[in-house]
């Protein structure tokens, strides 16, 4: 942590900025320079620290060096942290599609989408029982029902599921139902639910807030981690910018970058990050290319007729089938796993419109 | 509603369009273009449909006319509201100051810097007992006992309180003790803490959630409003771009604009917005021109010591008394009226370090 | 300026950084902490050195403590600059209006409105001869011509004018005819045509950038005024967001936070800003409050049928006036002197349709 | 085009709306909804006419359903361009590899890298001769004497070279000693060079602005396209948004976005989106497979000590060779060929430190 002062600072007031770092505890390291004093602060330093000196006269500014997450840093932990749920890893050179669509309708359409899912080598069925909508007339979810019918077309097809979760108070039945607990975008610092599911041992994949920073995102995990569970996976998703034509911009290096930050996995969710059924194949492929352990992509039986409208992200089955033959291909040559999907892509044609 | 067809789209793509929209209870108009056709939609339309129609294949965009919030629109609601709380005005031409610290910290502070608020001319003590804080490490706020402490400084001096509420499960305690209920940026769409406040009869101040279109931010008030809660004000706090000198971009024509699209009162937060006491007076000033209905700004008698490190944003005590008398002037060159502060800001100079 | 090195970086590695900064004629001053080893430089460095540093092995980062501008400074220049043209004063605490339509379009349209700018107290003449236009098939303005009619007006009614220079060929004629050079949004950072107008003594309005930061902004008045031209003023004029719904998004607190760090008068644009007349008033009133030098409004004779398209967001010559009326009550209570406008708004009524 | 009216609009008033759009030319076709009415229009309108119908009273927004641009959109020239430049194709299935320094330095250091590019597999030398700086005290480049070193490199080795352009003036120079005018990020909008670049032969490779929209990027190419030269490929370099961690946010939806949009090559610049050496090498990946026609990547010799700092993110001659082998596989499935490197990577390791 480095203090930068105000140019012309009188000595008395650098004086006591010194003694204010050293009743906490830490060491105060002075350097003069031409215009302006520095003071290094030596010590690990409590994280009230640099907020109390950053509120003090004469302090232009506080800069912080070390990281304020710990636990989901690569330097406390660097090698990959791979997650295993019944038998399917998450993490490190293993890549994992998850899908399916965007919201469980009926019990037929998410068994009929998870047998799909699984013919054409997918391992997790996504899908909505409770959806985060922008305003209260919109449809909101089928509920908890929705989470059983999920949990037996995981059951009778051999998938994990996911599921998003809005409230802390719907934590503990989610997890009864889901293997994964998902945070949407809206959530990312919903502080309740965060430590919420840091009691809990499901996984949880953490979506990137609309307009998180890389910090705040791995801080919203730090959150999980501190609270007691070790398995948390990042969601990137498109960050909201100017440019409104997809309908976020898919920040891509985010990939990379926490993954050097972090040892963590890394899921890309194209679908949303584009919103535009035309772009999800493209988009994938740069997502297995820009080191992604894993996707997470919308996938219907009908999107033209789905219940909230994100039909226009979602692929159609063969569109899904072919797109992971391709990944097949592709992930070899990036660093990653991918098993064979298991039926030949025409046998998913019958769905396309 | 209008959808815009793909160019060279086939009649029966149209036919098909138009069966669907009519199957949903209003009338379509087909008006052909040269290069599209357009679709446009006449009655009341299921607020689903539009999100139906998007998804269906040639169809290009679907532009939504009418508004997807009611309540909150000016249309419904032509006059402005005005909430009343113990005698307290807030909307219309009324201008309300509320003050106070970023945290609750001790019973002795709270009542303290209440003491100068209504001394100042201030109507409402703000302060925080549970604090959203991107890291799990930074003080997290004192908890229940702090709502306690305040409510004894408001009762004491003749102001009313206003709190954050983080979770659906604590808003019951908070509106037991505080008056008015504060959602804060990070959870401007967490919808369950949205409809749990539209059940309650406490006045919510709804923080602009960080990227929040005015869109999004009205939608987010009508969830409370649609749960039986009429008492809702808005509140500009700042939004995320890439200027970082100042903690937010202070977007102020979001006061005018949303004054023209909703009813409901507008307050702004010149300390959040900017982050830097030092441009804290100069913007409050210009929110009141702006047309705001009301302040909410962060006086602290000790900022340096602050417990969370917002004191750099903070007014000392004789800054916030001279700007209130400042606006004593020019509320009136707006359209507001503002009453005189009760001491001279002389009173208020010994906190000044 | 501070550098900041890897964890775990080597002795010898440290070594080579301090030889390369102390071979640049500064002083390195080490600083050993837990994590990181940080390396502060004393003097006046190379402006060079920092990238040169930034881009060697084993530095994280380096921070820049003093600020790459200097004469835009208001450490350099303490003093408020104040430019005076033929008797006009801008900066300080005098308020300028600068009023005119988007487009000089004829000789009597410039007339009328210059004889209206006039009458209601402004003190320049705004209007715009060569058009930026995103797209090659609109008008581009009426070119050579245009200037003289606007000098024309200029002259006839004791008003400055000021207009967009485009490119560096063009400022000898641009200056020859208007007092007041206009560099547009997409041009702050044209370098070669800072440059040239570096080289001359008039006057020049310097637009903030549609995502430039402070910084950027003011490093490009650098390059005017380390050209030999001291009368730079800045002009704040709304940055692209992510929301849509105003043209731009005002971002009024750059008046005061670059009031503090430079000496340059700051004008504003709410007609740009917004891009929408019913908020141009309010937004006006506004940019006083938050200490604006000056400000420069679209107002048009005939808006719904502007040459540009850009009367969405230019005042009808009575709103125009009345405008100004308020502006005398307000000013003084903001620091600045406003003088009278010469005609009752009554006399602009004319023009409303 | 569609006219959306105010609710409650006369009927007078919609039919002077009419008579305006009918007076231009084309047609006007009515459809009253509930709550607004709305206006068709039919055929090739003015791209005047739709800026001065929404100016006029009770219209509430116009919305383009035709594109403004022309030349430069999928839709009038279906095919894709390619361009063909002594040899080398640009677009279509052809993946072209620019690489070299931010800025030529000395004609030995351009040589050798000249000679190292094509050993590794690159068709184009990339350098700069003038040079874009934030301030004016910064390197702005060698200038002519570079271009002339540059060709001499390019002729030697049989590399085509691409170099920026800054003003009109230099076109011409620059046309003479390089195949390739680069158009910079800030000047994407800087027409008077723009028109200019309309009136060579020569191939012009078009940055993205920093915060430029698809549709502006578009309609910059249509200035070029409009002009004459119909030899123009778009660059995605990176968009500002709030995330600073990275130099700009990678947009690289854009590749497949603006391919549907265009039939323009589109390259991708992972040094400028990402500013990071260790990012490179992985985006470069993902830019190929997410389509990009080409990429254009900074490779210094002695990055440590690169004239513009720009070294930060620059590759080292072998990490540049191995990428391109590495492209070499992934092309193909990525519907893209890419020739082999001429040298083992091994014998690049010499310049590494």
């Amino acid at each position: 942590m480095i203090v930068i002062t105000s140019p012309h600072i009188e000595e008395e007031r650098i004086a006591e900025i010194v003694r204010q770092i050293e009743n906490s505890g830490v060491q105060a390291h002075v350097s003069r320079g031409t215009d302006r004093t520095v003071i290094g602060i030596i010590g690990k330093a409590d994280p009230h620290l640099a907020e109390h000196i950053r509120s003090m006269k004469g302090v232009e500014n506080v800069i912080k060096i070390s990281k304020s997450y710990k636990l989901a840093s690569r330097e406390f932990h660097p090698d990959d942290t791979i997650i295993e749920v019944k038998g399917v890893k998450i993490g490190g050179n293993n890549l994992v599609v998850m899908g399916g669509p965007c919201a469980v309708e009926t019990p037929e359409q998410i068994d009929e989408i998870a047998r799909l899912v699984k013919a054409a080598g997918g391992q997790v069925l996504r899908g909505g029982a409770f959806k985060p909508r922008t305003g209260p007339y919109s449809f909101q979810g089928i509920g908890i029902e929705g989470l059983k019918w999920m949990k037996d077309a995981g059951d009778k097809y051999g998938l994990l599921t996911i599921t998003e979760v809005m409230a802390p108070e719907f934590v503990d039945v989610c997890a009864e139902y889901a293997d994964i607990m998902q945070v949407g975008t809206r959530n990312m610092q919903n502080f309740d639910l965060l430590r919420k599911l840091g009691t809990i041992n499901n996984p949880v994949l953490l979506k990137r807030g609309m307009s998180a920073t890389y910090d705040e995102w791995l801080n919203a995990a730090e959150y999980i981690l501190a609270g007691g569970n070790p398995n948390v996976m990042l969601c990137e998703r498109g960050i909201r910018t100017f440019e409104t034509y997809t309908r976020n911009t898919f920040d891509l290096a985010a990939v990379p970058v926490v993954q050097q930050l972090s040892h963590l996995p890394v899921i890309a969710d194209p679908s949303h990050a584009t919103g535009r059924r035309e772009l999800v194949e493209t988009m994938t492929k740069a997502s297995v290319a820009a080191g992604a352990n894993g996707l997470i992509i919308e996938m219907h039986t009908d999107p033209d007729n789905s219940a909230t409208g994100d039909g226009v992200q979602s692929l159609f089955p063969d569109q899904f089938a072919n797109l992971l033959k391709e990944l097949e291909q592709l992930a070899p040559l990036c660093g990653k796993k991918f098993d064979t999907a298991k039926e030949p892509a025409e046998a998913f044609r019958e769905w396309k419109k």
